[in-house]
């Protein structure tokens, strides 16, 4: 299965926070903590949980670019 | 300055391909090569070129998680 | 593989409109023709082209609602 | 009144579970449920309710594509 | 027709500018200068051109707060 | 510091709603009422709070336009 979205970070999950509608989940990739908003539906349905292994998916057309 | 994007990943500019409107620019970070689509405009007000540093900056809410 | 977008809607690709950086796919999916905007990259890379059998990813943050 | 968002998916709404902030509404559309994260206020303000006839707007650049 | 978007913001646009896939319109709101890149499909069905009166519509997930 | 997101509204925080995971922070900017959803814990980092000044930072792919 191959996805258009360009970036795909693979990492650990370092820690899940749970609300009604959406999840926060932090997930260490390299020397940086990647942090997602998902639906708690989804963080259920994949049995994501701290220490699992799991794939950043994000399009390229939501990142943006600051520099100094 | 402080951004609410939860996420910051400080890299490389590796290259860049300039459309008439959008751009794509690709981004060193450890062991991950980020790739953002922004507008043309901004590569050029932000003086973006390959060996710039930038941080690729991404809301929470845009980024979704794969489990194999 | 699962991913935690909750929207996956199978179809086949009606046409493609590639430009410099971007491209448009149009995906036949029941009573409804959908449209996205993806990288050149990515269509290429996936080998995107009219007929392919591709599935629309969408993450529910991403869906407005409108009523008349 | 017409709007730029390419895909405009007709529905009806099947259930909706209330967060403080957000929402998720899921919509039948033909063979699919489409899950939409809204906030809780527009889902008040738009009086939308388990039955309720709406059209699921995505704008294009929101959605990526899969193949096997 | 009501969508759940919550930021819906008047005003006129002042340039256009068409690539092959997208097109960037910027559009005067008051005192800021807003500019959105949308498909180019969409820019020639809605007839959109420079003096058009436009609403422009950001869902609220997609907005970011930055403090100095 | 310089961010490629094109629309970037200065304006005052009206309101802020603390969800579990999100937030929704309202800010006034000139006529409009600007509401955005993003973190709770942004919201704390940032400390934001009503009378706070604030910029709204929307990238321009995720802006559409409406005509009547």
């Amino acid at each position: 299965m191959k996805i258009s979205a360009r970036n795909q970070l693979k990492g650990t999950v370092e820690s899940v926070v749970l609300g009604v509608v959406t999840a926060k989940v932090s997930v260490r990739v390299g020397d940086n903590l990647i942090e997602s908003v998902i639906t708690r539906q989804s963080v259920e349905d994949l049995n994501i949980q701290v220490g699992s292994t799991v794939t950043a998916v994000i399009k390229s057309t939501e990142i943006m670019l600051m520099t100094d």
